[in-house]
């Protein structure tokens, strides 16, 4: 068998798809730039106690830590007789790959508060890092493109977000997605209505499943956890009711009691809905009280955003986060944000056809080796076409003629040219259109005209 | 003391150092466009055995390991008694974070060779990971941006090469720098004329050191290496030596018999020289036999561009190798590329004021927000004025007006919006020019021919 040298789950982009997710980059990017975000770029490696704890026990397990440098035995008192893979993990590793862009963010926003403009606007893309196992649309090195407000609890805030990513699906020609809303408070709310023995943040990763394992799967999960039949019965008809917000809420006030996080959660959500309501966006908005999103940080708002064909998990998640920042000693500093993920979202544009036809990876001009002398004059033409940004490059070795049209035309070259020896008598050059296969025999200026 | 979140050496970018970063990249990338090279990228994290071996043992010794994921002790049978560093690291440890991105490069190659159009001219632009001191200008994440060309032994390759650099730092305006040209083969020539008990790439590593130590120091070295006093003093004068590549040449050929290394060295540095002087290049090139490059792969020409200001080491390293796809079961593909560091470009660009003065990161309109009612109608305005590509904000809460115009004011805002009760009611929009303070009272369409 050959042998395999890259890892799965951690991809290559060959030069088609480096252009292709260009493309979606730039929508991306500009998108976040007209709705007021600005860049910044955050360090792929992270303190390994900045991460741990931030995403709950489950989150932990998968993120990737990086050894200690140097003669790390040497330098700590380990005694590692009767060490556990945790204990010793948390003595020889000091640092970790980011798990989100979003926790390093909030180390951001804590070590620069003092230059900050709150509240802070901030977009940031780039590679995250999750120990999962690999299988279509789930990567272990994914892309996130991530805008996220702090420093306000205003609800426009989820309202501009919302915005922002209908305004980014319709760019794309996307529109066969829903947005998918609901609030952890009210989840919390309903939480707090059931008997069992689990924690809030364990209840959201039970629910969070529901698309991976189905709603059977999950009603056994909470018997699992001290649920009881009649709680978990009213669980499952409410992810199965369709309708409005107003009738979600209705089926919930007519079988719970109202609590405070209830009371908060529907006054957030309704918020929402009359708003974004009035703004008339394209995408199909939903509200989803199966919606828990797996992350331990979310305390308010949360988004999601599926394909409404394909089945390759959420394009794009989010939510509002009070929190954070506390864990880098800020206190009081309540942030909300959403992230696409490029990889899925690049899928996505695929098998919709989504992507525009004209992006590919041709040369204008290929210049053919006819040997040194040929070459030489070759290559003095090439560097000043190259000053007109006329994309050019001279095949390396003058070999047989054939191989290097060969090269030319898998290159998507759209001009051969070849200075030859009668050409270079005539102090011409020998164009070639590979397009339409017409020869033609030109001075230099003649050339650029055509070019 | 403040509790330090970040990593040394693990830089984060705020908004403006992000579009200064994107314009050079876009000076990069465009060149290396023009030059005909592809964009790829590989994945950040490698197989720990890609990596080690590759760089010499000082290199080894920077690479950032990866712990196995899950319970890695119970996975595989260790012995921790007695063990050492270096023993532990390779058995719990199985992926690392790449240190360039020329072996990950010769990885692709191996892995995609049924689909690469030969020689295959690939750019690509990513961060990479040393375990280094970090100081001024070395960082222990950085980004590099590669142009490599494998799949053919051509000098016309290193020739587009060095083009390539000119051409790329001359549309920077960098005038200020030296192209420094040398070959392996001479270096290995020359050390195969000496007595010594270190090996060749030791040699290397001892004479790259030169900047950082300067040549007193690399003698004591040499001294220590066992190398007899007359063959320091030759090579400290060889690097004292001032003058032409043929100059040089003589001195070598007075006191050193030829051999086949110096022979073969002295030919592929000629066709360089005799070529690119034809080309007339922009910035200075230097022959310079004390250029050495610290990485073990190269085995023919090296490069290095080094400003003449400033002190933060070489902007441009890169040679040629050709064994490097060996490690990946590819025989006899050699390969020759350059790697500009960005961080270091930056620095350098920013030292010589070269970036563009309109680089900012401003905002066209920025809304005041006077209350729900206002906020609801200037929200539905923002929306209106993105679809012109007109980038705009509602300030997320109703504080006192002096507040938001400070935010306003630190964002670069070119526009204040102002919707109160009194422009609601006249279904007009108050917009204030915060470059001469003027203020106007505009329907909407008058506001979009404004901006």
């Amino acid at each position: 068998m050959k042998k395999k040298f890259s890892l799965s789950g951690m991809p290559d982009f060959n030069p088609l798809q480096i252009k292709r997710r260009e493309y979606a980059l730039s929508v991306i990017r500009e998108s976040f730039e007209i709705f007021g975000f600005s860049p910044i770029q955050t360090s792929i490696v992270e303190k390994r106690e900045n991460l741990f704890g931030s995403y709950g026990d489950d989150g932990d397990k998968l993120i990737f830590q990086i050894l200690r440098s140097g003669d790390y035995l040497n330098k700590i008192d380990i005694n590692l007789k009767n060490i556990n893979c945790n204990e010793l993990s948390s003595l020889i590793s000091d640092k970790a790959l980011r798990y989100d862009l979003t926790v390093p963010f909030a180390r951001f926003v804590s070590e620069n508060q003092s230059t900050i403009n709150f509240p802070f606007r901030r977009y940031e893309i780039g590679s995250v890092f999750r120990a999962d196992r690999p299988q279509k649309g789930r990567l272990r090195q994914f892309t996130q493109c991530d805008a996220d407000i702090i420093g306000s609890k205003s609800l426009w805030l989820e309202i501009d977000l919302l915005t922002l990513v209908d305004y980014t699906l319709n760019k794309f020609g996307l529109t066969n997605t829903v947005i998918k809303i609901s609030n952890r408070k009210i989840l919390e709310g309903l939480f707090e209505s059931f008997v069992s023995n689990i924690s809030f943040s364990k209840f959201c990763i039970i629910i969070d499943k529901l698309d991976k394992i189905g709603l059977d799967k999950i009603g056994e999960l909470l018997l699992d956890s001290g649920f009881v039949q009649k709680d978990i019965n009213f669980i499952k008809n409410l992810f199965l009711l369709e309708g409005s917000f107003s009738d979600k809420k209705s089926y919930i006030l007519s079988a719970l009691t109202i609590n405070d996080n209830l009371q908060l959660g529907f006054e957030e959500l309704s918020f929402l809905i009359d708003n974004i309501q009035k703004l008339s966006l394209v995408q199909n908005i939903e509200i989803d009280f199966s919606l828990a999103r797996g992350i331990d940080y979310y305390t308010g708002s949360i988004f999601e955003v599926s394909s409404l064909s394909g089945n390759i998990g959420s394009l794009l998640g989010g939510g509002r986060y009070d929190q954070l920042t506390e864990k880098f000693h800020i206190k009081d500093v309540s942030g909300v944000g959403v992230s696409f993920g490029l990889d899925r979202l690049c899928l996505t544009l695929d098998d919709a056809g989504l992507f525009p036809d004209d992006i590919n990876n041709n040369i204008d001009c290929l210049f053919i080796n006819f040997g040194l002398e040929e070459a030489k004059i070759s290559q003095s033409y090439i560097l000043q076409l190259r000053q007109f940004n006329i994309s050019s490059e001279l095949y390396p070795d003058s070999v047989k003629l054939n191989k290097q049209m060969n090269y030319a035309n898998k290159r998507g070259a759209k001009f051969v040219v070849m200075i030859g020896e009668e050409e270079i008598k005539q102090n011409k050059i020998m164009l070639k259109n590979m397009l339409n296969g017409k020869q033609e025999l030109l001075s230099f200026d003649e050339l650029l005209k055509i070019l």
